[in-house]
């Protein structure tokens, strides 16, 4: 006869198994030892089960981060009790945002050890507060005939949840009792009752469109993609897309790099749509929002998990997919559409950048078909968003819910480590070194993936910002140079190293075969990045 | 005239010197820069204001957490909006369980940046949730009349919460809108009204003691010391002290290691009190805890923060600070107390110890007189308490609040900033890595610690817990060897590195005159530090 812990544990594994959940990232703890003990047994048994083990929970928290954005699917973090688990709060934080669903499964001391001063134990019930959208606690050692039943009822429950618009994060805490060592290979098998969560077909009664001048703004787009609907609705019916980097539209008819062209002034009268339609999260570029806004342009928001409006701009809200409302609309286009949308296709393009924005031409050469490209935030994402025009095969991801510099060498090596050819990350230094730790698991799984690291010694984007006119404190405060040799990371966690002297041998870099992480450097300089950016706008003029 | 905002964040920083708050450690970012930079305004006119900045959140935090358990002060910590703020959840955490007076300023998005999909922006009011004493919100750009006044008296009113008993960890979240630059370089002074939080005299009435036999069992002491009214008292009635290395009593007469004492059978019926005094924080050794409620002993409990208990078998909570209880307790003790004592004294000591076990007693040898030492959890802690005798002048320090792995070279390296002379760190592998960003203030700040790692290669105290009876999955799960070169670390950060061959050579470095911090290795092995414990056991017995 299986003991209570063990019994229940298969059944809390199993039921996470029935919900979808095949990745689960593990970080060392006495706490969890069962758990993590029956999930090593069960990986072992089935290929499906993938089981990656990391030290440092925060980066664990954005590996798991980075697997669940790409593969689209709830992914499981499993942590001992105490500060272990307030270690997963910023990856928390961004898969709130982002609406990611992250499932994070804390191991917690049982009630008789909380309050009291007992060690590693802190109120982690419900840690995450608003960041969850649900916490639950499950007290596995529970000896009561219902207690099974309600975990394989509540763990398929709040994994379901997870997964439903607006997606996010959930916790179960799991308070668990010493003695902690499960019973291993036994043969005895469990049985989950799985349950069908069932979504309703909906009857959309869409408004019909009848503008004179209709433009669709994609945004970025962390859900399934629409963009085979929006390529055959835009050509059919000449609509002029301005496709944000995250969108994953990458076509002939998109218009890339809204807000250098904003900058620039090209966007006259004659542009100016009677409505806008926007598509999925906010965009990477703030002044095509505060565009439509001061043109007081009519604007409707499309996204399943809706109520994104920080411009306050936005008239109708509509709760839906992209992809149904594309295929559910009633369109009224008038003879003067196509001369509109011919009108945003013939914009002049940024034929001429200069040094790091030249990394970004170059990786558009060079990315082969079918790459998943991570970006960071603050300037490599802006410049990207501004110079890639690549295809769309190609898919761009980024942590832009709370758009941190945390986490993000974690969320891309989850993001390699889930998809079959190599893949990319494009990053500063500042953000490659707030999670150099993220590298172990690099080193620890040889993960495909090619780091190009823009090395500008520091806070890049704060040359841009009005900070940069208090040049008394502004090395100490924001500049903030780390000094750091980029050769020795790469050697200290066992990766290749590459120095890009200029922008164009990426190409052949990227070209040589190789198993291994590799670190590429390109070194720059922020004030002569400012000027760079300011002579291509002073080009396009 | 100064503009509100500038005025206004004159006031907030104000208060906080005045709250008694001169460290801050601040993190690049923009959401603060009002703040940022008229505290280094301050800092630059005022030698008593330190500005420390860590572009790491997560290290910042511990940083902060390190200086206020050594100056026993209030300690401010400054980050921008979103995940940043996040990341300062692990300190936090620690400081909610070791009762640390930290003040978070997190800056925050405007309320008309909030749940509508603004970038940078996470709900952070309140996100520490349990774990601050008190979490308010101050809106500085806010023009009424009663708003000044108020920030002066809420500023104070919240940290001097935070340094009230149960001291902890308190959150002032401050949402900017933009324009964010403050007027620099201003003559006009800002005056902020002083509150006096007026502490009543206590009358104490406390139960005279008449035991046989009394012991005090003395517990970490994170808070003033009680070390000579401890001292007196225990010579002047022969009272045993059992003196836990975090108690830093360290006396002719106190009692080390009785955790080894145990386990070793060394404490006999004859050693038996009638009642035990504990002190302070729950002690490293859960085996003296166990101890007391399986032979059923009498014990009351004496600490500020009192309701520390999670054995379930404190009889009598006193809730004052040892000091106070030590100068008005009544007691009459019997004359075989002088023989109790004369046992306990007589105690075997451990003569010989082994390899890893060394490295404390050579410590022991080395450091200098008032030194401050910072111990990593898991094996350095617990080999510290049984190993470690040293004397009253020296302080030991640990992030004994939640145990965590997480934040230990911060602390330390907080530690160090703050103390006069050189300061030591004895920490494992794993423990290192897990916060290696933290050397970044190492090397920005070349700071004077000795960082002694035992380089075991990974983690070394699941070798003595049950799950080492599950080899199959034990070095994946729980061993985790990270493989990593220590002298790299050093190298890449700047800062010295020495390999200790054996442990008696750490005298000689730590003599050695340095102005930077030194990474000291000792290279050891999980399996046979464990058979090396059980042999110095047996060697007791």
């Amino acid at each position: 006869m299986t003991d209570t812990l063990t019994f229940n544990t298969k059944h809390l594994l199993q039921a996470l198994f029935e919900s979808g959940i095949r990745h689960f990232i593990v970080s060392p703890g006495s706490r969890s030892t069962p758990i993590a003990l029956l999930l090593a047994e069960y990986a072992e048994q089935n290929n499906e089960i993938k089981l990656f083990v990391d030290v440092d929970e925060r980066s664990a928290g954005f590996f798991a981060l980075g697997i669940a954005k790409t593969l689209l699917e709830p992914v499981a973090l499993l942590g001992t009790s105490g500060t272990a688990i307030a270690e997963y709060m910023p990856a928390v934080a961004e898969a709130y945002a982002a609406n990611i669903p992250l499932v994070v499964l804390s191991t917690d001391r049982p009630q008789e050890l909380q309050f009291n001063g007992a060690p590693q134990t802190i109120p982690q019930s419900n840690l995450f507060g608003q960041l969850t959208k649900q916490a639950v606690l499950i007290r596995l050692q529970d000896m009561h005939s219902d207690v099974t039943a309600y975990i394989d009822f509540m763990v398929q429950k709040v994994v379901n949840l997870s997964i439903t618009a607006p997606r996010g994060p959930i916790q179960i805490n799991l308070p668990l009792r010493k003695p902690l060592m499960p019973g291993l290979a036994r043969q005895d098998e469990v049985h989950v009752q799985r349950v069908v969560f069932e979504q309703q077909t909906v009857q959309y009664h869409l408004p019909p469109i009848t503008a004179k001048r209709l433009l669709i703004l994609a945004g970025p787009n962390v859900l399934d993609s629409y963009d085979d609907s929006l390529k055959n609705f835009a050509i059919k019916n000449n609509v002029p897309v301005i496709a944000d980097v995250l969108s994953q539209s990458r076509h002939t008819y998109t218009i890339h790099g809204i807000d250098v062209l904003l900058q620039a002034h090209k966007i006259n009268a004659d542009l100016k749509p009677d409505l806008v339609v926007r598509f999925g999260k906010t965009p990477v570029s703030a002044r095509v929002l505060q565009w439509l806004k001061e043109e007081k342009i009519l604007t409707w928001h499309v996204d399943e998990d809706a109520g994104v409006d920080h411009t306050r701009h936005i008239a109708r809200a509509i709760k839906m997919s992209p992809n149904d409302f594309l295929e559910n609309m009633h369109l009224t286009l008038f003879k003067n559409q196509i001369d509109f949308n011919q009108k945003w296709l013939s914009l002049p393009k940024v034929t001429k950048t200069r040094n790091e924005m030249n990394i970004i031409t170059a990786l558009d050469d060079a990315v082969p078909d079918d790459t998943h490209i991570f970006v960071a935030n603050s300037m490599p994402i802006r410049d990207m968003d501004n110079f890639f025009t690549g295809n769309h095969t190609q898919r761009i991801y980024a942590n832009r819910g709370a758009n941190g510099i945390d986490g993000v060498i974690s969320s891309a090596l989850g993001m390699s480590a889930v998809v079959k050819q190599r893949s990319i990350l494009l990053t500063g230094d500042l953000t490659l070194f707030h999670d150099m730790n993220g590298l172990m698991m690099a080193k620890n799984y040889q993960l495909p993936l090619d780091i190009i690291v823009i090395n500008n010694n520091g806070g890049g984007i704060f040359s841009f910002l009005p900070q940069a006119g208090a040049p008394k404190y502004f090395e100490q405060l924001f500049g903030t140079p780390l000094n750091i040799d980029m050769k020795k990371i790469a050697d200290l966690y066992d990766i290749d190293y590459h120095q890009l002297s200029v922008p164009e041998a990426l190409s052949q870099i990227l070209q040589t075969p190789s198993k291994k992480t590799r670190l590429i450097e390109y070194k720059s300089d922020r004030q002569r990045n400012r000027d760079d950016h300011r002579d291509v706008l002073e080009m396009l003029k």
